[in-house]
């Protein structure tokens, strides 16, 4: 019991990546590349899941452009409080960048009521303001993806990387769609899987890459 | 497009959980008992993971203790501030209720260095001291799980229900065995499987039994 409360943290997660990479081979899957490596061992680790060995897409150049904006100082715009506490705080100043919710904000609250929307969606135009580059992750909104792809479609929004992993069984896989036929960047989870842990994964897994 | 951005939340929560219910009786699964079936249900919309049906298992009595001390107001406490942000604050100032974390607090910091243990075993004896009574919502750190037993068979502690949905490769399957032997009041996600996500959802769901 003992040694099972003094094991090192650090030493489980190596740990748990290495089993995650045994059983993925076990069940004959080919190794990844090294630049998707990383997320998809984090999004499975995060949730114990493998299905998102098979799940996670990502469009042609997403990582590296991602990790190039994150280099540089870039906002991370969640559509949960729940994916934002989930995103490293440390490993986000070490990179200068910065995580935001506009979810609860009296702002966007303000803009769903008066515009007949979704908060989600409001939050998404509160975006359009912020003067950095934005990676936005979505754990949770279909329609924050549909008003992402909607003002990307009208010149008003140009977000570095769109994460688009919303989980659910209502418009969800639709919204999905929208955005891998967008033209954004995109790491999508395709089906209904995904949520505010593998979002706030998906992001911590790009921060680790440029800081561990 | 407007229709998909307009549609209301509830009705979407309304009609999630049906297909969930069709999609269970497809498989052939039998209807779930009523304490049990909305925390199933939940914990299945916010993962999309149709196997929390199998998962989930309570201990006998499990809810309807947590409903009688959850209307008396109690606090929670979690193992993550990612879970604390998920869970609905309206619903737990409806019932008098709070939840708490302590995982990044100084005290949990200075308690885990000085004693050479996880935080997350930390957090577990600060919260010791609370007033109220406790349920423990565990999403991630299979150590709070031995801490809480620990404290449990000393006669320390007594948690009124504790939600043991740890995730994870290394130690969380014990973990949860330990919990389920040890004569608390449990719900546990059997396996590996589980999370912030899922911990809070279970929360939600008793919350919304008693404010919905």
């Amino acid at each position: 019991m003992e040694t099972k409360l003094f094991i090192r943290p650090g030493d489980i997660e190596k740990k748990s990546f290495e089993i995650i990479e045994n059983e993925l081979a076990l069940k004959g899957r080919p190794d990844l590349s090294p630049e998707i490596k990383p997320i998809v061992l984090r999004a499975i680790h995060t949730s114990a899941d493998l299905e998102y060995y098979d799940n996670l897409i990502f469009s042609d150049g997403a990582v590296d452009k991602a990790l190039k904006v994150l280099k540089n100082g870039a906002v991370i715009v969640t559509d949960t409080n729940m994916a934002l506490a989930g995103i490293n705080k440390t490993a986000l100043e070490k990179l200068g960048c910065e995580a935001v919710c506009f979810m609860a904000s009296d702002e966007a609250r303000g803009l769903a009521q008066k515009n007949g929307i979704t908060r989600a969606s409001a939050s998404v135009e509160l975006a359009l303001k912020l003067d950095r580059p934005v990676i936005y992750a979505v754990g949770n909104a279909p329609t924050a993806l549909f008003s992402i792809c909607e003002f990307y479609k009208s010149g008003r929004f140009d977000p570095q990387l769109v994460i688009g992993v919303p989980v659910g069984f209502v418009n969800v896989v639709a919204a999905k769609e929208e955005l891998m036929k967008s033209g954004l960047p995109y790491i999508v989870a395709s089906g209904r899987k995904g949520g505010s842990n593998i979002a706030a994964a998906i992001v911590n897994a790009l921060l680790y890459m440029l800081t561990r």
